[in-house]
């Protein structure tokens, strides 16, 4: 079974943060807008632009990324959870 | 009898989804937008860009979709459920 | 007497549905934006766009269309009911 | 005095409505939101485009509209009550 | 002192109606947003549109205009009350 | 000490009207949205247009201005109070 | 570990303002939208404008800025607090 996001949209699987783990990024929970770590599962079939482009992901597949926790729309597959978000939402790329 | 949505919207067929078949997508109960399986029936008339030339849709008929609950206007042909809804509003084509 | 719509208005007589008929469309009562079956009258003059040219009608005169109840203004002509409204937000036409 | 709406507004003078005149258009009270007859009296200057090309108008003067009661702004010049409303605002010509 | 307003502002002075003088334009005290007389004192710096061309007024330096009451920022200078709003704001001028 | 405003904003330093000098400019306190003098004490670094240019400022460094009271964000250095906004926001020049 | 923040977005470290400091900014607690001290640490990818070029940075990295409080999102990273934002919400830059 395979998830194809539509448009912009990204497949998300979130990450327990090791949040024992010396240096590991640890998300305060007095945080407003909460963020959570996950896996880039699959990219979506791409935005369209005003000339009729296709615009390019800035995330890849198995990228480790930083996302808002309620961004998305959660959905379990195969007992595993997920999110599908658009790449817009997501705010950054973990090296 | 034939429905021909307008613009961008489609015609999606709602599925019950077999929980209970290993490996099927379960959407949990608690999911803040929760999600629903369907199949398209039938693609819109398209969407004019700036250009004034018709965007292509990303979904093409008998596809399986999940798509957002409450997102379309649900409608009942011949004793059968429908959805019209705007394919922007689709989250993935299930494969 | 004739309502000429201006810009992307269409004017549309309500038609009933025949729900005892078997096939007819069904329109459910839960459903959140009920949606109300309806014959094109007249188009309207029609929207300009941004390069300055007509944007042609999805939709002709005598078609039988879908639309939400509430999406237009109500008017009375000779005794009849009709609704002018915006093509963009008629959902199908049905054949 | 001469009245000059400014860009696409016009100056509309509401008319009586016959409702007991047979084929006369009837607003029906329960209408969501009424609209009113009333007779063009000046045209703006006109809306200018993105191309700074001066968008026309499709009514024009004595035309017979269809607007929503509350869209305008009324003013009274010389003991008879006027709206200046946008062009965009008006529903319909009635021929 | 000189005010000069910017973008696409004018200065303007409000007028007492003269309601009494015969062919007065009045403004109903029930009018939802009610109009008010005023004269144009200065125009601002100009809009830049999206081809960086600067947009003309419409108004010019003395024009007698109606605009709403509430919709600019009052200031007082030489003890004259005058008006800061944007030339999109008003609604006609008066010949 | 240096601020550099980004993209539009401009710095300004509010300055107490001379309210009693005659001819001074008075802003009445039962104004809707209350204006406020000021001085321009640094640019932005300027807006970007759609065609990838940088739009000029219509204001410039040490002009006087006319500027709404809560439209910026007040800082204060080397114990002066100053206000960040946007140059939009910014009413007219006082000459 | 490094964070790559996504489009036109910004990792900041927050710095405590030295208000004891002769000339050191001071934040007023009154402020309608309090600002705050940071450090830049990365830059995004780079926001994609409508031509399909990137748009540059106006702001770089160790630049020192002027932040709205509560415009990014929290993040901790080997103990440090960070935020995450846009940097069209960044008000100036300090030298």
């Amino acid at each position: 079974m395979k998830i194809q996001p539509l448009g912009d949209r990204v497949l998300v699987e979130p990450m327990k943060d090791d949040e024992q783990k010396k240096g590991g990024i640890i998300i305060p929970d007095t945080a407003k807008e909460k963020p959570q770590k996950g896996k880039v599962i699959a990219l979506g079939t791409g935005r369209i632009d005003d000339d009729g482009k296709k615009v390019p992901f800035n995330v890849k597949k198995n990228d480790v990324v930083l996302m808002p926790k309620y961004g998305g729309t959660e959905i379990k597959i195969e007992g595993k959870e997920y999110q599908i978000m658009r790449e817009e939402d997501i705010l950054a790329v973990i090296d």
